[in-house]
């Protein structure tokens, strides 16, 4: 850029006495929409319709904390267990988000991104699609992103984030491609969940949201938990112990159900 | 640790198909609970008493994002513009929250908690502890944290929070001191606002979070800001050019009114 | 990975009272082989031949900083700047070693391993790879990594990379395609200097190493520059200033010659 | 900072086909100076008196790695196993040197500087202050830095580098000051090795180096074993894979001798 140049942002603006986030007032903001309608509207530039709110707050709760066993707690605690200050905690925590490890959201979204652009541009089902798309990684050896995980058989979360989508009238083309590749992979012998992964994926395409932000939506939803996790380790564990999650026992409330609806 | 020997954590827990958050089901949680509500849960033990949601709200949306000059900003935007992943632009910005950016609310709730134990213990008023505390700091050369901002002489944040929390009914000694505080260096000469760290400490104080939180909070309402700052860098910039936050221009909506009360 | 099995490494080993590195004993190397040397022996598996070691040191010396306008040393201010611990200062400048900043090494060396090996496997001189790859290049409107410089017009540390390599019997194959390259572009119109990033790719290549460690090559030679700019940062600066590298002046030692040969 | 005002910097400076470093040209220190020579530049301002340089390059070798057990080289294989860059795992694994995990040498570094000062200014020997700094931890239950290993009773870095510091006349006060306090522990019952951080700790007081900076210097020498920890994970193992150091295996090298003198 040459001197005197300038250039340009449209998220935010902060000058005496006014902050601007895409043209509302942020003091306005405040005490009028939710924290996660705030994100909204600071990647998408408007606020939501008010009736995807409770998937919206969804997405987001669904991925909080899933214990201290994923890579990205372990790496939070690890940093805390040197006695890293919290913010470093988090940030080696964030660096342990990546392909692996909650980036099978990007890889989702770009698959149906995909699968859901040749549906429409042959004229094919998504059944049909479906089926080529997993006859192609089968004989390539590639596993599909979003689907299986390596803990749980039936992620509690698919389903209800499904049943939210639903009831939003939030998913179409994107939800039901996901369904297809599910059932071709099952006629292929491959009977795999959808995980959580697969799920925020769908949702978050049918919402609008580019691939590359995927995995920032996990982020952003898993900061907090990072952030519990390194607390946790800093003020009640001694320094530069051995981190061993087989080794760990949880000890919060026991199970108890919501008394909402 | 010694073999063998288990370590405990009270957050959450991963198993087979299912994910618990403080004896919650996870998914129980989606769609009944708020992102922000979820948050508190998560640090708190339990959910918070419904009457506090939108104040819960506005403390995270107020740190959601504050231009591209914050060196939070920058520093997440100049690892996107040399080619960072963006957990990696995100992480550089969280590294930059410390003392002197986003850490003055927890310097700022140390000093109520000091105060308000003093006011307590001592059988003071809140203006008499305020006078000696801020007669002490002048003395020392010492700056009050929670006042003053190097942007804004009448932060908006600051009296919408307080707004809300007063419809919360939630503040009490804390917000009483931090005024007694602003009343004290009124007197002794230097009229200065109370800034939006100092009003999310004082509301984070009244909400029993420890000081060591505060920094954490601001963290995970800045992180959809940083993410957004890193993703606009990498989608519309060029790659390596000099940032310069004094030649930006704000290109977004522009200022509108929030069509919801 | 199944409980009970283990894994390798082959880097490094500490048990009670011995530290081995690729076999060697790690207080054994101490005082015995330099800073340089024990790098190239824990990244390559054996010490270097004793000629190559002067060219070993000045790859790294090559990195050591570049002043206070590299994004990696403003992130690392800017982090300083908000009052960051100086390891987090480091790993925020770290974050900002990519493609488009160090990075050009890596794909330098890219380029080279891979018009090398046409070279050898179609039997043709370098030149003739070096003219088809450049047409290529200028077709699709690709620039080549390791030509030109933002700010050098002839890089003072490529010739004397150079001179060393000659000195120490190294570089061969690829230095010779480098600068086919180079002439290759020249007779394209395009009279671009060798980079010092493609003067340490052709080098490193020469020396072995895969392209994936070239990034960490040019990381290890600029942690001490961006821990020097972090530490003045903190030390000289005001907290939370705005960073202006086009207002930096140098005001260091006057340039003076070097006292040794 | 206001408009139009300069600020300096005495590290480094890059101009178009110039770079200097301390007032050096850095393509003359090339090839003339070694790596850690030049680190020593950058923070000290001078090059070093050429006979301290094997010491120097000790100092450095000595932090290279500690096998895969090591807190920070965890982090960095976690987040390699993650799929995250090599410069992401590099930054996560810096940021877990902190006061429990290489930080050491900081708080020994302000233990000398404190306890050397009493020395010269009370007129006392080093045993006296020794003795009297030993009664003072015990009697408030606090550890020295710079004593005592988790792993080894008698680290062999420590003999070498003592042996290194006599061989270049360095040490004086600081190795005395270190060797009166373990001599002063063991009388109190306490037979604590002079650990490698509380030797490098007395080595960098005697260079002339700030507390401030012991962290820093661990760092600059662990980089390169937690890039090639990295490196290893991501290139010999499965990614997202349960890390457990405990079931780890040396398949380097065997044991060595080094035939160099």
């Amino acid at each position: 850029m040459s001197e005197g140049q300038t250039w340009t942002t449209e998220l935010s603006w902060a000058e005496p006495n006014r902050v601007l986030v895409r043209g509302y007032h942020l003091d306005e903001l405040m005490g009028r929409v939710s924290f996660a309608e705030a994100i909204y509207l600071l990647f998408r530039g408007e606020l939501p319709p008010p009736g995807i709110r409770p998937l919206l707050e969804a997405l987001l709760v669904a991925s909080l904390d899933h214990g201290p066993g994923a890579p990205s707690a372990l790496a939070a605690r690890t940093a805390a267990s040197t006695g890293a200050a919290l913010n470093a905690a988090i940030a080696a925590g964030v660096l342990c988000v990546n392909r692996h490890h909650g980036g099978a959201i990007e890889d989702c979204m770009l698959l149906l991104e995909r699968t859901v652009a040749q549906k429409r541009e042959q004229g094919k089902t998504a059944g049909e699609v479906a089926r080529e798309t997993v006859k192609a990684a089968l004989a390539a050896g590639r596993r599909l992103p979003g689907f299986g995980h390596r803990v749980h058989t039936h992620d509690p979360r698919t389903a209800r984030l499904y049943r939210l989508a639903e009831e939003a009238g939030v998913g179409g083309e994107y939800v039901e491609m996901m369904r297809a590749l599910q059932e071709a992979l099952r006629e292929a012998g491959k009977d795999l969940p959808i995980n959580v992964d697969g799920a925020i994926a769908s949702l978050l395409c049918a919402l609008g949201l580019p691939a590359a932000l995927g995995n920032v939506f996990f982020i952003i939803g898993r900061v907090p938990g990072l952030a519990a996790q390194a607390y946790e380790e800093a003020t009640t564990q001694k320094p530069m112990r051995r981190l061993d999650p087989a080794a760990c026992r949880y000890a919060g409330p026991p199970e108890r159900p919501l008394a909402r609806s």
